[in-house]
């Protein structure tokens, strides 16, 4: 609460103050307005796409009582800022992902993607029944919020390079883009990691400000052009198999709603996650069969790439272990994780294989 | 549109109508009373708990508008009659899968299971992103219903065995439970295949009227009771890789409520999606262990069963093409999974295999 009451006092919080204060009386006489911010550029595919459904979704079950106002990065905060701008109250909610905080608090990692982490379904697992939530209750109050997982691109290509990796000393000095503990998996490694917001990753790598970048997968890749710049494909990395999208709301805007109201926001994120994650794994397919027919060339990293990989995540993610609520997060996540790996294995796994194995898939 | 008016002269119509005209002045002074039935016996593990979740949430969303009445199988009508129930009038919407209801049409086969078909992924892509939802739009409207996945419990396990299968031959002549059209292809192999409904199979296990059974898995099987009786079991089946739990609504029903209680179910149907498969997920992998501890052998079909699993099943999924909407279906749901299947390999099938194999899982 010390860190809320900090920037309750900033200037981002005075700012925040001042609108709340001008909109009350349009609030009480009509629906009330919701300002949604997000870590994503107007129209981004998928991920703006995941916003704009919570909003509709939110506004459609509110029955007229509420009005969510979507300012995508960059229409009233920037891209990085939508935690503080939420955390202050100068915005509502915001939708994104909450490793771009991690200077925040360390233990976001948990709540958005730890490389060699959880796919989509081992989050969920974890999120719903297996303790996430409650730890999430437990971070997310220190800055005066509560997050909802409202989404998820899936597995994440390991990206777009100029030339080919073919062992952990190619990272040597190559310019790269990869937030979160990923990028300082491959900081590492000996890259020069840069972290950049979605928007501006395509005008870094045209000039020659990164070497390569990695965003999400084939179909938001393609929509943001890469292949005109790079065309060595990684389709699968080791940084985020299945990153949480985050709708994250005001605290005390939260205390203030409804029952009704916060079931909308409750019920909207669960439904999010689920078309959105699907979104994504229906647009990719194609996706990477133009970018291949494009003459994008495909890869797959070797072992020892893997191995180098896993090594360095485990430094990374063994250095905020001073934390007492990352640490908790680490030890819950982790159990949950050996858990559901393993059932899934021998259930979805064996079915996978063999139904692939007598299809000819 | 003719089968739906032939149900509503029949007794069950009857019944409905004159339930309906009793209800009327009630839910124009408060909230409207929707009867709630389902295919699940009270209290079965995950699949009750989802039906139940699904009504929690539309009552919580509907802001006192709505008040959803759960009758579990048996409690209003049985667990086999909810289609036409709920098609004629009598009952508002059910929660169940549609397998069980292959005599009222086979295409019901596509959005519950068909064997070799699609996990809990790849259906809710299709559903969602590639025509899965629009081919619904034009089966469940010619019983006067509208359909929404709302649950899954993920891959189903092969089920409990007195003797190890070690070749297709085993199956002949052993008396088993499995419905839908998983139940056909065992027939092929020689199987005497019982369609039961969850509550009834513990007691004709226990009976000897059948020799083996499916269920779910290890979660609801343990809770079932199986063990006490067999103690082979094969983790990993043919026939419900992802089985989808439909919540379905009347349509004379459903047009007669506002958008915001549309909203309502449409929303609260997906985030009883996701929310359901993990909470299979979660209580699989302790309930395996359990089970095993317990003294239960844990077995896989050899490749030889697999291969005669897949060819009965090309068999027994041929066997309704001539039916165009079942043809149409079955086009756009094998287009889809081989579409989906594939990026799934390519991405999260080598993500995981490399995770597991550097973090020893």
């Amino acid at each position: 609460m010390d860190r809320r009451s900090f920037l309750r006092n900033s200037a981002l919080g005075g700012t925040a103050a001042a609108a709340s204060t001008l909109a009350a009386p349009a609030i009480a006489q009509s629906a009330r307005t919701l300002t949604f911010v997000t870590t994503w550029g107007r129209g981004l595919a998928g991920v703006h796409d995941s916003a704009q459904y919570c909003a509709d979704s939110i506004n459609a079950l509110s029955d007229g009582t509420l009005n969510v106002d979507l300012r995508a990065a960059g229409e009233l905060v920037g891209a990085f800022e939508v935690f503080d701008a939420v955390s202050a109250g100068q915005a509502d909610m915001y939708h994104g992902v909450d490793y771009y905080f991690l200077g925040q608090h360390p233990a976001l990692s948990f709540f958005s993607q730890i490389p060699f982490g959880m796919t989509f379904m081992e989050f969920n697992n974890w999120y719903y029944h297996q303790g996430g939530m409650e730890l999430a209750e437990e971070l997310y109050p220190i800055f005066g919020l509560k997050a909802f997982p409202a989404g998820n691109t899936g597995p994440q290509s390991g990206g777009w390079f100029a030339n080919e990796i073919n062992g952990p000393e190619d990272f040597q000095g190559l310019k790269f883009r990869m937030p979160g503990l990923g990028g300082q998996v491959l900081g590492k490694l000996g890259a020069s990691v840069q972290n950049l917001p979605g928007a501006e990753v395509y005008q870094a790598l045209a000039s020659g400000a990164i070497d390569g970048t990695e965003w999400i997968g084939p179909w938001a890749d393609e929509s943001a052009g890469f292949q005109e710049i790079t065309n060595i494909y990684y389709t699968a990395g080791f940084h985020e198999p299945g990153p949480n999208l985050n709708l994250v709301v005001n605290r005390d805007v939260w205390d203030d709603l409804t029952p009704a109201q916060q079931s909308a926001i409750e019920q909207t994120a669960r439904a999010s996650n689920i078309w959105t994650m699907t979104l994504f794994m229906a647009n990719n397919s194609s996706a990477l069969q133009r970018l291949q027919a494009g003459g994008v060339q495909v890869r797959e990293f070797p072992d020892s790439v893997w191995d180098a990989f896993g090594q360095a995540a485990e430094e990374v993610i063994q250095e905020s272990m001073d934390d007492p609520i990352y640490a908790q997060c680490y030890d819950s996540y982790m159990e949950s994780l050996r858990s559901s790996a393993s059932w899934i294995s021998r259930s979805q796994g064996t079915f996978s294989e063999q139904r692939n194995r007598v299809l000819g898939i």
